[in-house]
């Protein structure tokens, strides 16, 4: 059971802009972070502009930059956006050939289950999931021997 | 997000055998009702039968019957035991490429929800699904028709 490439590489883009905020992120610097090919980061650039969740300034200087603020961002509403299958067995697709379909109630149980799938990616945003910064990372150890010493 | 093809035909097989539970079921009928070759039906009735599903008669008149009655056949443990893959997004395998894994909380989002997807197939067993024989769909009818009758 695998999400498609493609809201793999949306939920990376996502996460990877998010730990910039303070500037623009260009198309090539993405792919080369995460080794895909830039017309993937492109298309799924695209896609997340669309669904409003990224926006893009043209020209030179340019780049891209979470449209809102990663709490207002939605996991399940992601996956929801960029997955283009959810066809969990072949019964799902309109052009089934099972011979069960409509027979048997796999596909409500399997409904049922990626409800529950989806539900739960429903309690989290981008915020919750963001890699932490190096600078936050910094604070948080800073933090630690503070309290070491006190202790 | 699509379940392997070998997940969608064991829960296939499954049901059509679980249909005739006074006789044996042979390889090539299985091939034949759901359109799939007999190499991959001779492949899932193997892993059915290792997994203590599915019990195979050798020879003429020889074939396949459930092993243990529709009720213990739960759903969850046959997605868990025939799925070869759950690695939902690419942080799930032991070769992630990602340049943030460890960093984010991604993974542990997203085995939340496949959780959440296995538990809610764990409620659910073979009887649930099987879909109606001619004999009970007949049965059913009937009770119809009596009501109608008596209202």
């Amino acid at each position: 059971m695998r999400l498609t490439t493609m809201t793999d590489y949306a939920l990376r883009l996502l996460m990877y802009v998010a730990q910039q905020p303070e500037r623009l992120c260009t198309i090539s610097e993405v792919a080369r972070v995460h080794d895909i090919s830039e017309a993937h980061v492109m298309k799924v650039t695209h896609q997340l502009g669309l669904l409003g969740w990224i926006e893009t300034v043209r020209g030179k200087g340019g780049g891209m930059r979470l449209a809102r603020p990663p709490s207002d961002i939605n996991l399940g509403a992601v996956v929801r956006g960029i997955e283009s299958d959810f066809a969990l067995v072949e019964c799902f697709s309109t052009e089934s050939q099972c011979a069960l379909t409509n027979k048997c109630q796999l596909a409500k149980v399997m409904d049922g289950a990626l409800q529950s799938f989806m539900a739960h990616l429903d309690e989290f945003s981008l915020a919750d999931i963001r890699p932490r910064t190096n600078r936050s990372a910094l604070v948080i150890r800073r933090m630690t021997v503070k309290r070491e010493k006190t202790s």
